[in-house]
């Protein structure tokens, strides 16, 4: 394991959300990042698949940790946006997040949210958002 | 209680997602809903505010019960986007949606979430979304 | 006509683009812009109704007026989002933007466009976007 | 030029406001599209680049033609979303979109427009947006 995938785990870890969730940080390098996280009952709605909630939460951590990822200090998700293409029915969500632009001061990021069935994987949301370096604090 | 908020509150008991993170439904009539979160610990991120993923949980299903209350049948959210305004940093989230549009088969919704502090309400985030009708099956 | 609507009106004159489509400046104030576009048959897509580039232009044009007087130096539109809810069908656009929430270096605006027809006006698109300042440069 | 893109090269030419900017269509196959405009003074905003609404409507285009490409009838972008992240300056916006999902009324697809000057490509702006089958009326 790579030490930025390690470095992502513990921050990973100390989100006690990501935590509750049951989120898992699969590899982090430069701009990008591949998380996991297995669809337990309690993650879904009415209709027995993933809430919508659990699919755009983790597609925006995912975005945050590959546009954050270039930068040094900490950063905040400025926006994102997200489309549900098909019903998170299965095991497994996965989601793989690029950076695609990054400046001083942010980064846009892009990542797919596949759902792992025993046909595969298959697309179930596409999202795209702004990562944001927080100004440096005097100390 | 009008009948309709009592029928969404059943909705929502209903998703074992939303049971987990402890959203209520304050009130909700057609093309309208109010819903809140109490911010517990584990519901934040490592800095100590609300997870961004918790506040566009929030943001994502008031906009599918105010979309979604235009049609007869169930919905689905299509799309949604959200922009961070504030850290979430409070006591509680509240979430106002309004669907703004509604045709056949889509609804549009704006959502403004607030963070309750002992100051006030404060405005943390607004999101915009389509909520879907989903096509009838034959029984 | 106040000062501001006068600046904003001299800001929209010296860019061609918006020479090219015509579009006008109503009124225009702190945090808030409403703006104008009659729809020539050059500004159709192929059935007769406003190009959605058209409507996304002034979406776009409102949100930056709006969020950029915030600030005071330059801006740029950093991301928007739109969704069209009615086909742009009428005589006139009109665009009438606000900025929900504006920090150091950021605000972020909604925007309503309606058409104009002879029944009155009629909501065809909704967006919503970031304004970014653009950093000083030394001289 | 295979039919398809001569097909396209006809809606295209069908859409007056689509002229008046004087875009061009390089490719058109399933679920992909590949269009240009050449950058003219016209066309830019105050500060000498291209016109946020003008890269927006190449985005806007250039997604309908991948996305509606899945489709037998008409079609419409329900929504977009675009980041602007870099000034569009240069000679020509190039804008390159993909379907990444179709069901039986919807497609979402994905955009990347590039500004080409004397050093090559630049990504200047990244879409995403949902293109939605008119319904049949009945003749």
């Amino acid at each position: 394991m790579s030490d930025m995938t390690e470095r992502g785990r513990e921050i990973l870890a100390a989100q006690p959300f990501s935590r509750l969730v049951g989120a898992e940080l699969v590899h982090f390098e430069s701009g990008s990042v591949e998380m996991r996280l297995p669809i337990t009952d309690a993650l879904k709605q009415q209709n027995g698949f993933a809430h919508g909630g659990v699919v755009s939460y983790l597609a925006d951590n995912a975005l945050t940790f590959a546009g954050g990822s270039k930068f040094a200090g900490p950063v905040v998700t400025a926006e994102m946006k997200i489309n549900y293409v098909r019903p998170a029915v299965g095991e497994v969500l996965i989601a793989r997040a690029q950076a695609i632009s990054s400046g001083a001061t942010q980064a846009v990021a892009r990542c797919d949210v596949f759902v792992l069935t025993a046909e595969g994987e298959k697309l179930c949301a596409a999202a795209q958002g702004t990562i944001m370096a927080l100004p440096k604090r005097d100390g």
